[in-house]
């Protein structure tokens, strides 16, 4: 398992009260963000993918409503969430 | 109604059999591509989001499973699809 394997649910829940602006959805956390406008969604967007990109964790990525956008995070290989998807959010977080 | 009004069903039906790429999903179009990788879809997502800037009209726009990005096209002021949505299809089909 490339990414490391599903977190147990109890260690999950105190990360994920440390990410109070990630929602979690099934096997997934999310998190919708709105700005200015169109472009400012998009330059937001190419921001994730950069972080995306060095992580090697690609999340979902809709740029939605004009200007909003929401992201979606889960380990496929773990078929869940793990270590991953706490670190990127908490990348994302503190990036952009 | 700044975009023009909802198209008639027979005029958009006419339309859409011109779009065969584009899937109809209740008052929206949808297409869905494929591509080598992520970079690859995001490139492709930023060329969607220049020419929707210049149509002024704006697609939403998720990258997701890795390398495929969908687009979603609708008319918000005219409460369905207009001649706008299917302009900016064939726009999309046309130039990317």
């Amino acid at each position: 398992m490339p990414g490391g394997p599903r977190l147990p649910e109890d260690v999950l829940a105190r990360e994920l009260a440390t990410l109070p602006e990630w929602t979690r959805d099934a096997d997934a956390i999310q998190r919708t963000w709105r700005f200015a406008d169109f472009k400012t969604a998009m330059i937001f967007a190419n921001g994730v993918a950069a972080l995306a990109e060095k992580a090697n964790h690609h999340p979902n990525i809709t740029v939605h409503d004009y200007n909003q956008v929401t992201l979606r995070l889960w380990s496929h290989d773990a078929g869940g969430l793990s270590a991953r998807d706490v670190d990127l959010a908490r990348t994302i977080n503190a990036t952009l």
